[in-house]
């Protein structure tokens, strides 16, 4: 293990933390809030950390992909860890436990929160919250990608962004990771900064108008009303509608399209598959809940938003589902398995693995028929490569057992099975809500602290793809060669 | 499709099943209950039609992998259609389709129950019940070969074996296939005897201990009395749990022992998880239920019975489980999953199955960090080829692709999710309680016909292990080539 490699990154994090921190600091300035000086406090000990680690240069600068999972891993441990610091010493969250649930449910996009009262919360600590879904959705090292050089890393930068996963089309977009790093984020700060001046436009005040936006680009969920969405006017809750969905979707497609290759980008089967389970849930919902709001038009937006929310793993709500019939609450539980789109800001199985996995059980059951038939399984008419349908199922294989043992885990609390269940289900699919008493109107706060540890993990698991933090728990990452 | 050759096999199947509605007739004949009369009529309606489809004599003998499959899928239908049929004109049971649900738990040793009173049952109809389990749980082809000589088919029975999953295992254990039935009924029949003779020795009944040993030696479930096993005292239930177990034991354990490899035999890997799982399901619940019961022996006579029973998916009860604390609840939710042993007469996912998903994991894992080791799965110092593993990946997908959508449809029926989501886990898996409404002193006539059709095909499903019957849904298999 490269340890010195792996603290040099380290470095780079913690002082990029340093700056995201300014930002609620500067919020608590205009707020006139006395828990400013806390924000600082975290920010300086973030880069006087940050720099204290990156004073011995490593030796080597490369990093083999073991390194590379580890660090991405460690990153977004440590990122968390500080990030709690200041919801603590501002008495916003005054258990550190429960803060780090809050701080790493925020950067793993999940939004599950352990607070009953979000609207008692000062301004900074509401804006840090949402702010943590903005950096964690994109990925902290997209970020540092974009802005800095990171003098001479090549082939590693790579490893690293693949570790955490923006999704598998990174690579594709232009031959230098640098430049893909840049069209991401550009793409994602423009469409954070159309949202939020279309929220504005429609009357939302500038500071609901941000933490929201950061919450529906981020796909991750933190509301600052208790109520989360459902206080605002229709025409707002549309709107987040679209963009949720729209922050679901493949950001390849995105590309294509600023490339111009607008037939390409009909082509992507992903995406085509995704808005059809969209509308077919939501129509299923539509009319399985006819009856239960005033008109029809209420309805068609209390299911578009709520489906748009639970597939996008974003976790907003504009009525308790919990309500719903038993057939609308399964197919939201259906809709927290599959998830967004792979290469999106959502979490979830990705809709380009279960479509690659329903192909490939298409293809199984017709070699029983016709034995001697050669078929591939090709998606967007390229051929899918045996390494990629070994990953996924190994990915389906792990996740499965994850959640497995962890409902375990957390059913030692003696909670009822559909809220350890749903609860389980909506840490490592990065969502938010679940079922019951972890319901959309309800919070974490009922697990004990051995369970929230159990879904932290979850949702670090989860956001990085499972296998950063599944080798962190390997044997063999720490024996010496 | 060799169309005549599938019709030849269903009339192998209904002249069987015709001899074996001889067997509650003469309990009705025994207990001189008016019902015989129906049972009579049934079997010669079997004998008859069995005889006319066996007219024409297929062209040509061979069956492919394909129409394997048809074959088998439609024999448990056929099966279950005319096995129905005595328990509605006995007025055992009225309405067809609960007879039809009835019967199909049954064949598949699931042992769910739409009947609230089973004591109000005739004799015949609770014998033909149990019987049901028993012909089911090595699976009616393993039978037909073991007795008939079925002439000349040759390699075409092994295809039949194969698709009805006595288990991976099959064969292997002797070259001929011919053999490899009549030993595996061999050990079926001296099991079920052995239970038969310790149950009466006991003070239980000839008649409970009969259809016991059915349901247990078969791993079905069904009760003859209301509170299934809970009337029957310590020592009986005791005998049951350690039948419960041993039926769900790979069978090639015993013809290890029969052949005297005992080393051989301990060296089985499957089966020392099974057990392993078995004593830390069983220890972990003691130490969770403590205080539930009056003293440690009761709690621990308990906790084995109910883990015996979900694991081997037998579905017995001694004890309202769906009362117990939400640990191990959801260790039973787990172990649904788990499952016997393979080549057993139980169902689920399987130890083998997991055993080797587990290694993979580990393989993909190790792989990360050293990328150039080459290193083999293997399961009992053999070497798990590529084939087996893509089959299990294959398997995975389809379980829970089929769990998801049943789900779903029978969520239309407005049940809660926690009762709706283990009544398919109960019905694919072939447990017989769930949890909720389907919990062990419930049983599942809360569910609408539709939703009964879903569970009837899950059981088939899962009983016949997945393939036939999705083969059956399959265009491809109904086109001509």
């Amino acid at each position: 293990m490269n340890y010195l490699m792996v603290l040099y990154i380290l470095s780079f994090i913690l002082k990029a933390e340093g700056v995201f921190l300014l930002l609620p600091a500067l919020t608590g300035i205009l707020y006139r809030e006395s828990g400013v000086v806390c924000y600082l406090a975290v920010a300086a000990v973030c880069f006087v950390t940050g720099t204290l680690l990156g004073i011995r240069k490593p030796v080597s600068r490369s990093l083999y992909t073991r390194e590379g999972f580890v660090t991405v891993a460690f990153s977004w441990i440590v990122m968390s860890i500080f990030g709690a610091v200041p919801f603590v010493l501002t008495g916003d969250i005054p258990s550190y436990v429960d803060a780090l649930f809050e701080t790493i449910s925020g950067f793993t996009t999940t939004g599950s929160s352990i607070l009953s009262n979000v609207e008692g919360l000062s301004r900074a600590g509401l804006f840090w919250r949402s702010f943590t879904h903005w950096v964690g959705g994109m990925g902290v090292f997209v970020f540092i990608m974009a802005i800095l050089p990171l003098m001479g890393m090549g082939g590693s930068t790579m490893n690293l962004m693949k570790a955490e996963s923006t999704g598998a089309s990174v690579s594709r977009l232009v031959p230098h990771v640098k430049d893909t790093a840049k069209i991401l984020y550009g793409i994602y700060i423009a469409v954070t900064v159309v949202e939020i001046i279309l929220l504005c436009l429609f009357g939302m005040p500038l500071f609901d108008a941000l933490t929201t936006s950061f919450g529906t680009v981020g796909t991750g969920g933190f509301g600052i009303k208790n109520d989360s969405m459902a206080g605002y006017s229709p025409a707002i809750q549309n709107i987040v509608t679209v963009f949720m969905i729209l922050s679901g979707v493949n950001y390849s497609l995105y590309f294509c399209l600023l490339s111009k290759k607008v037939k390409e980008a009909f082509r992507l089967e992903e995406v085509r598959w995704y808005f059809l389970v969209i509308f077919v849930s939501a129509g299923v919902i539509i009319w399985n809940t006819r009856g239960l709001y005033a008109t029809l038009g209420e309805t068609v937006r209390h299911s578009f938003f709520q489906v748009g929310s639970i597939i996008t793993t974003t976790g907003y709500a504009t009525t308790d589902f919990d309500l719903w019939p038993s057939l609308s609450k399964t197919i939201l539980v259906v809709l927290m398995y599959i998830g967004a789109c792979a290469g999106s800001t959502g979490g979830g199985i990705k809709v380009s693995r279960l479509v690659i996995l329903v192909k490939t059980i298409w293809k199984e059951l017709s070699l029983i028929i016709h034995p001697r038939e050669v078929r591939k399984i090709r998606i967007n008419r390229h051929v899918v490569e045996h390494e990629t349908l070994r990953s996924i199922n190994v990915f389906l294989v792990i996740y499965f057992l994850l959640m497995l043992v962890s409902t375990l885990l957390v059913s030692v609390d003696g909670l009822d099975f559909t809220t350890n269940y749903t609860a389980v289900i909506s840490a490592v699919n990065n969502i938010g809500p679940g079922l019951e008493l972890v319901g959309p109107t309800q919070n974490f706060s009922v697990f004990s602290a051995f369970s929230k540890f159990v879904l932290m993990f979850d949702m670090l698991a989860g956001r990085l793809e499972l296998f950063p933090m599944m080798v962190l728990l390997l044997p063999a990452t720490w024996k010496k060669r």
